[in-house]
């Protein structure tokens, strides 16, 4: 019998895990694959290990274009992968022994809800297990429209691409959200031609229209060859290469497609159904306090609330402190800040100007051009903005689009945490030089109301 | 007559200016050489700009040693000095133009007090100027123990060494703080072969000793000859080379020698006497509301407190603000970060360890080395630590060495400013994967008692 038993060891279940074994709770985690989930082994980690071992490739291509530098820069693809490999081993290796430290039960195989308080898990060795506490944390898997499946041979998927073996000579790449955006950087930088195509008609949709239009105008000067408002009919591999097809009846040929046009919810296979628990198609239902039924929780990607890493965390320590007696109030999330990380890089935090529109609430914004910050200067990247939301008189979102900018992540949300007031940006001393100033000079900036974003 | 007349053009000077002007004073600046003072001319921004432009350098050779990368990047040093001067002259036009657009009368020549409310400008065309109030931030500028003044021929200050037309193949360091190491660095990326030298035993003394020591083991194994805990004797040119010898009679010779051994202000040739203030070694003495002299206030640098812009420009917005009557309380500064850009960074804010015991407060630290990082991971640059410094049971301050550290400046900063308890980590929501999560993890970490550093 356990305190508690944890499904799925990925950002949120294994937080849950430790967190509750420090707690003192008799702790189970089980996980059908890897330890740490898809942002480890095929998520968030692989892709920023290949954009840093990238990144001097945009460095020095900004510079070579100012003519201060030049040079070339190869990069050995088959050991960036064994590179990756070997960082992401030695994450799971010091995860793994930090659990059994612990006195966490780690148990390799798929859950199975059998009845109210018992699961099985079927693996190599199958195991009962029975648990006063059941957290799902089971994560999101890629989605695909109909016609947009992976084959897994021209036409692949998020895993498929942080798992080729050689980096393909043109890319299609359907889907400009982050993910797409982050890989097909990656690919850029590795001299791979690039068709973006994207349903709507602005690439990183989630993101301020301005954002979308600074990173557009990137993505056009790197010569990718930007197919949006378009729909897309098929995508299939056809004598070795992806062709695909669009509802105009053009087609695009390259050596791959990347499929990713979203995620969604894993709930399938553990019969969650007997637990009485609702699934909905963003995932499972869950009331103010993150409970899916009684003594289950449900939290990460598969509650459907925010498809990201911190967030999960966030909540595994909510759900911990609440079991362990330390709080008994609902659930309330801090601004969750969100990166696509890169070159240029895109960040945001609180709410947008949309959302403060939506509301009801007059909006202002004030911006600041980064075209002027020494730093951005120094490392020949100035175009992006950083604009700062404003509603009631407070601080309500930062968004940025440009170089380095996810360092104004962590600021922003305590900024947007604490709603600063418009004189709040005279008290803190930013450092000079910064890029962090471009922050401080967005909220010193003139106040304009928005009507419409 | 002017409300108010500021001496020195540097960040202080400048924001104090804008500010008057933008509060409605009839305002006057008097500048003897350039817009923007030391730390745009022959400073911070330079050094910014030259670490940018060969940051690519030091992120080729992190992959190549993982043996992800090989290739070779060349720096035109005479085009990386032309655009250094490009990007410094637009500055200063910006902001010429903007003194112009606000109404600022910028006067170029040397102020000289002729009395109590009244200075004459010397210069092409002598002014007589009259004031209510003057604002003295005429900033500083190298200084130099006997027998290391520069002789600006193999033998240079920090002026020289941003003026030099080209790199010499060897430079002999004289100065192991902030100034020295980022300079060391950048002729170091250019193939440049180090010579350091300093009389106290560590590097960056002003920086906690964990730093120096990952600071000082980088630089050994970037084979620079590091000589620490030696006096220097004299430092002359000798057949067109450096020769620096030591008190114990040791003499190295380089091709040039950069002499970095600290800052003093400037406070001569302006006849301050007359105003009745008083200059002592350290800067002009000020009190608590940083008057001079009745009438008279001194900012930046040449008052002494701390040698860095962005305090220098708080301090200009305090008077300014006091002023304008928006103020009558003394000045309080808030906690004042300070930053080593390169490869790798270096930031404090708040409290030392040091400072922490001196005030007879029971000090803790907790810390997390950044080894596990992704992103210290992605960039192969994992030698790092961060260190957040406790006292009372709050974060006093917080420091940290390694890759990419200088964006934890902003979020400590405000973290000691709100003076943070352990528990205040769990509500703000950090980024994954992010560096920020350094700054996390040191914040979680278990806090251990030190009696001394």
């Amino acid at each position: 019998m356990h305190d508690l038993i944890v499904i799925g060891a990925g950002p949120g279940g294994l937080d849950a895990a430790m967190e509750a074994a420090e707690a003192g709770l008799k702790t189970a985690l089980v996980e059908k694959a890897d330890l740490g989930g898809t942002c480890l082994n095929w998520g968030c980690i692989p892709t920023k290990i290949m954009l840093g071992a990238t990144s001097a490739i945009e460095e020095l291509a900004g510079q070579t274009k100012m003519k201060v530098a030049s040079g070339s820069i190869d990069v050995d693809f088959a050991a960036l992968q064994r590179r990756k490999e070997k960082l992401v081993a030695g994450t799971r290796k010091a995860t793994a022994l930090r659990l059994k430290t612990l006195g966490v039960d780690v148990i390799y195989g798929t859950a199975h809800v059998t009845a109210p308080g018992k699961i099985e898990v079927t693996g190599d060795t199958p195991t009962t297990l029975e648990y006063d506490k059941l957290v799902i944390a089971s994560g999101s898997r890629p989605t695909f429209f109909p016609g947009l499946e992976p084959d897994n041979d021209a036409v692949i998927d998020s895993n498929g691409f942080l798992a080729l073996e050689s980096m393909p000579e043109s890319l299609i790449v359907v889907g400009a959200g982050f993910i797409g955006i982050e890989m097909a950087q990656i690919a850029h930088r590795l001299g791979t031609k690039i068709h973006m195509v994207d349903a709507l008609d602005r690439v990183a949709a989630a993101e301020d229209p301005e954002v979308s239009k600074v990173l557009g105008s990137m993505f056009k000067r790197w010569k990718w060859n930007m197919r949006l408002g378009v729909r897309v009919q098929s995508v299939t591999t056809r004598n070795g290469k992806a062709c695909l097809r669009l509802d105009s009846g053009d087609e695009i040929e390259a050596d791959k497609a990347l499929v990713a046009v979203g995620r969604g919810p894993v709930t399938d296979g553990m019969n969650l159904e007997a637990l009485g628990i609702t699934i909905e198609r963003s995932g499972i239902k869950i009331n103010e306090y993150l409970e899916a039924a009684p003594n289950v929780y449900a939290i990460g990607d598969v509650n459907g609330i925010i498809q990201l890493a911190h967030a999960a965390s966030h909540q595994a320590h909510y759900v911990v402190s609440r079991l362990s007696g330390k709080t008994e109030a609902a659930y309330v999330s801090g601004p969750v800040p969100s990166i696509i990380y890169g070159s240029p890089e895109v960040m945001h935090v609180g709410k947008s100007v949309h959302e403060v529109i939506q509301s009801g609430q007059p909006c202002e914004v004030s911006t600041l051009q980064l075209a002027a910050n020494p730093m951005a200067q120094a490392h020949a990247a100035t175009q992006g903005v950083v604009k700062v939301i404003w509603s009631d008189g407070k601080v309500a979102g930062v968004t940025a689009v440009g170089h380095d900018v996810s360092r104004l992540t962590t600021p922003s949300t305590m900024i947007v945490q604490e709603g600063w007031a418009p004189e709040d940006a005279y008290e803190t001393i930013f450092p000079h030089p910064s890029l962090d100033e471009a922050l401080m000079g967005a909220l010193k900036a003139e106040r304009k109301t928005v009507s419409a974003d």
